[in-house]
């Protein structure tokens, strides 16, 4: 088997799509929609959790949540194969805008001030 | 440079994290909100337009499309590196297992159908 | 049987969820993932539907939705009452806002202009 | 001042969409996605707070929090409209459901449970 990695992830998704003749759905309309939906799927398993049961998800739960993982990932990754989009570059590019929005320093004041509210 | 790649990436949103003490924030639960919120963002950018106006951005609104994918890939990466999740290995399994509930075939006919209607 | 309204329907949540010791479970934080859940949900059903497609749900569907907006409302009731928010209030409030930001002669122009996109 | 209710609500709402030329936008499928939106503008005022901290909001927080839940209920009035559905029979309906679906003895042991895990 060749190397995954998110290129081979958008090809094999792209062919699922176009076997099924899905592509007329898969507008980034539709799919912005079918990945927030996926989204709060995820945000389900832990509506009623404290923020230390989150941290400590039994196995079956885990595995409930790696699989909505996953789907927020495949529209995400299609959607940004239909948009032309790509996903490391971008997000790479905001890494570097993230970094000067929160200097390491100030950043941590912040977060000792949050912890202390 | 390095290669990037979904782990490389994964790596750089530790070290950031870390870097700004933000790991007591970065609960399962609480980035999983934060993914909401950011894929909430990306379905703003659509709410409005007609499926043909969300396949043709120009490019100033196809740049801030570009930064919430970027944003939506970096909260599933630290939620899954929190979590102890391979993504890929998540997206493909569950590949495999899209592909046995939506034969092709059926698939084909269920989308002419509904496409019909 | 007495008026309904969003009062009473306050005061029965609130019974509710008293009666099942559910309060400890019910902040705010909470509260407002049980409700962007349940919204998704809602989205759901829409997810693939045409526009057009969406105006026309059949009876079944219909009732599903109708239970969804259902589920959103009783969340949004109940995280108002938490909160000590007034929803009706906010929404004329908020209407009052909207009517200043949005002129008709000029949001009839800005749809007209949208609409020949 | 007549008396303030969903219905004045959801009339005032229709005649403001009206005026605008907005009912060409406000299919089903759009107001879904508007109303997630700010669904998801209420998650982000408490992603990074601590259940305690979301309990206890400064008044211009709250005012923010405030805004959003007139927004939410601004849309889903404004849907069910559109739906044809009357959402406060729609909520009494449901909460019947819920009424049979969690009895208050079970509910109040499963809650015990969860509390103390």
């Amino acid at each position: 088997m060749g190397q995954r990695s998110l290129d081979t992830l958008r090809d094999e998704l792209r062919s699922f799509a176009t076997a099924r003749d899905w592509e007329q759905f898969h507008t980034p309309k539709n799919l912005a929609m079918a990945l927030i939906v996926e989204a709060a799927e995820l945000v389900e398993h832990f509506q009623w959790l404290t923020p230390e049961q989150s941290r400590q998800l039994d196995e079956p739960k885990l595995e409930q949540v790696r699989q909505e993982c996953a789907d927020i990932l495949i529209y995400l990754t299609r959607l940004a194969d239909v948009l032309g989009v790509d996903l490391l570059d971008a997000a790479y590019a905001k890494m570097a805008i993230n970094a000067v929005k929160y200097p390491v320093e100030q950043a941590r004041g912040n977060a000792a001030k949050a912890a202390r509210t």
